[in-house]
């Protein structure tokens, strides 16, 4: 199939692209590097140097055969999507390209604007390049568990019928995020099925939880083709700032009470989903949201595992609550559904023992390459830990 | 008070603008005429010629005595606005600011990024404004009941409580727009809610129907200081349309089955309504929406009153069905609440036979500048009556 990946650079993005062309896929990656810029400019870079797309492509054909073609651009640039959607004829087109920091867009007006015109005006781009040039063309949207937030009813995959004074409708699921960058994805899916609607787009959003792990088939072929780690307050996430945390010998550092529940999955799942939703493409005129994550856990619960799992492995583990920058409930109810990957046919990785401890394993092995101070929140949009962490 | 008018050039902008500067109000109007140019653009301009702002603001100060202050300037510059807020320190923000025209934003690629991104970043404007120069400013957000298209069930006023599975959340209604311009409205809900509940702001949403009329007790005292009477297919209402069609002479052009039913006001009535809003500020924190309309009424019943009320003042009126240009419901289910602004204290002036005469009137004065070229639709999102009506 002929399939374009926005957003290849990215922590999913490179494994979606080696996963495809490793399984016969015509594969094209775009990227403009704006996590990168990002990172360099916060401070926040990942663990392991990541070679650029194009230096990793080149290596990934020299070690499997499979060619991956690299373009660095920009998805906000419409000129360019329309030369590719025309020139290509994707089949199906992977969307992973946004900013992808929710600390990043609280910092303030400019990181803000920055991740609503890029966030939303790359969707836009995608939605006109299928329109005007591929209109078949299956869009496989990254969306995020996050855009629901944590509601105190059972979370459905998207869609929910609504009765009200004997009357019934059916309805997108209200959404309400957490931060900035999570709001950009409710108003991407609002872009969306407006569109789906219509002029008859195929659309499957995948809700997507928090993804762990660095091993895939193709990543475990050479370290310089593993997918970027990051630990950091930006671009971290709290299962990697664990990982990191226990390797160095520093507290883990779980945010308020830690009753914070998600839904995780492994970085295989990952691929998996996105293999499975374009091998079942939706029909024409269908937005399909498809709840993405294989189990759920609280901060402290995944605090604990951490704790025990570290201490096997002989390491100095110990957890402390520090002040939550965010603004989010830290006990709550959590209940979202996510059977419609399994009916599709995942087959889930869980978090176990063994997997924790072969990710801090991993990490150990970079141990000296750690820096410690880029882990603390800088971040904080939470008024009242603001006063009490001092950060301002 | 001191209140700032966006988008002050505009049909509603310019009387609430005279509105509160006759009630003793500070009134700055900010408008970057995107509208006039559009309307240039697409030779669909206003039937009768309006003074630009400034000389309708010296007109009307000579007139009253009383000064509205204007700033020919683009909601989308933010060093523009902080300047603005910070130096002026407005106690309410009036946001009218938008690309207004569903058609407009339904022609092609280059009209919907220019309307999505002219809404959203005045909307995000306006939200960091006030966060930075103006925290306790009351941002009255003109959104539109077109957002919530036309669910089969009653439509709340913004939130409803949801039961599932046996336990119940409050949530914003799930919206569903029929065009991109309306689609922009319920992205602006979303980043305004955000804003709300993350840092405290005060919003009302003024979710408004179709507004008919061009007399205000200001708009009467010179017939240049009268708001901007669109007819066409981009700017005009249904009302306008059927208005100049019966005094043209030309048959009522009725969208399909003509069963659509929208909720209507009168203009004086908005101004009541924004008036109400202004005068009873939410707290810190709140997102009120009011929805804002008076009555419902079906395109097919506004014509026959159309044909009945013109046929005794002796036009030669009649009603047609033509290809609906646009993709909706032309029957349907239609039971929104509207006792929110009742209960504030709106006094609703209806749409009765005099009034409907008055405004017939009013238009024939002007019957030498219709241009009937004006009224067909030019743009058309429903790919059924695209091959009918020959509409490419």
């Amino acid at each position: 199939m002929r399939v374009i990946i926005l957003g290849g650079d990215g922590y999913l993005g490179w494994p979606t692209a080696m996963h495809f062309a490793a399984r016969g896929h015509d594969v094209v990656v775009v990227d403009n590097y704006l996590r990168r810029l990002i990172a360099r400019q916060t401070s926040s870079e990942a663990l392991m140097p990541n070679p650029n797309l194009q230096k990793r492509a080149e290596l990934f054909e020299a070690i499997s055969g499979h060619k991956i073609r690299v373009e660095i651009a920009d998805c906000t640039d419409y000129r360019f999507m329309q030369r590719l959607f025309e020139e290509f004829r994707p089949e199906a087109v992977v969307h992973y390209a946004e900013q992808p920091s929710a600390p990043y867009s609280m910092i303030g007006y400019d990181e803000a604007h920055q991740t609503l015109n890029n966030n939303l005006n790359a969707t836009f781009n995608v939605i006109w390049a299928v329109l005007e040039h591929a209109p078949d063309c299956h869009i496989i949207k990254l969306g995020t568990m996050g855009e629901y937030g944590a509601p105190n009813v059972d979370i459905p995959e998207g869609w929910i019928e609504i009765e009200h004074r004997g009357r019934k409708g059916t309805f997108l699921f209200p959404r309400q995020a957490g931060s900035l960058y999570h709001t950009t994805k409710v108003l991407d899916t609002d872009l969306l099925w407006f569109y789906v609607r219509t002029f008859g787009l195929r659309v499957t959003d995948l809700m997507q939880g928090p993804v762990y792990g660095l091993s895939t088939p193709e990543s475990d072929l050479d370290e310089r083709l593993l997918p970027n780690f990051h630990y950091d307050d930006i671009f971290g996430t709290l299962v990697n700032r664990f990982l990191v945390q226990a390797v160095a010998g520093v507290p883990l550092t779980v945010y308020g009470k830690g009753g914070q529940v998600r839904g995780y999955l492994n970085l295989n799942d990952t691929l998996q989903c996105v293999d499975l939703a374009m091998n079942n493409p939706v029909d024409r005129g269908e937005l399909r949201v498809l709840n993405q994550f294989t189990e759920t856990f609280s901060v402290n619960e995944l605090a604990d595992r951490m704790v025990r799992v570290g201490r096997q492995l002989g390491l100095d583990v110990q957890a402390k609550s520090i002040p939550n920058p965010r603004k989010e409930p830290e006990e709550h109810y959590y209940n979202p559904d996510h059977s419609g990957l399994l009916e599709l046919g995942l087959e889930p990785h869980y978090m176990t023992d063994e997997v924790l401890a072969e990710m801090l394993e991993q990490v150990r092995k970079y141990k000296d390459l750690i820096d410690v101070d880029m882990i603390m929140p800088r971040v904080v949009w939470n008024e009242a830990s603001k006063e009490e962490s001092g950060v301002v």
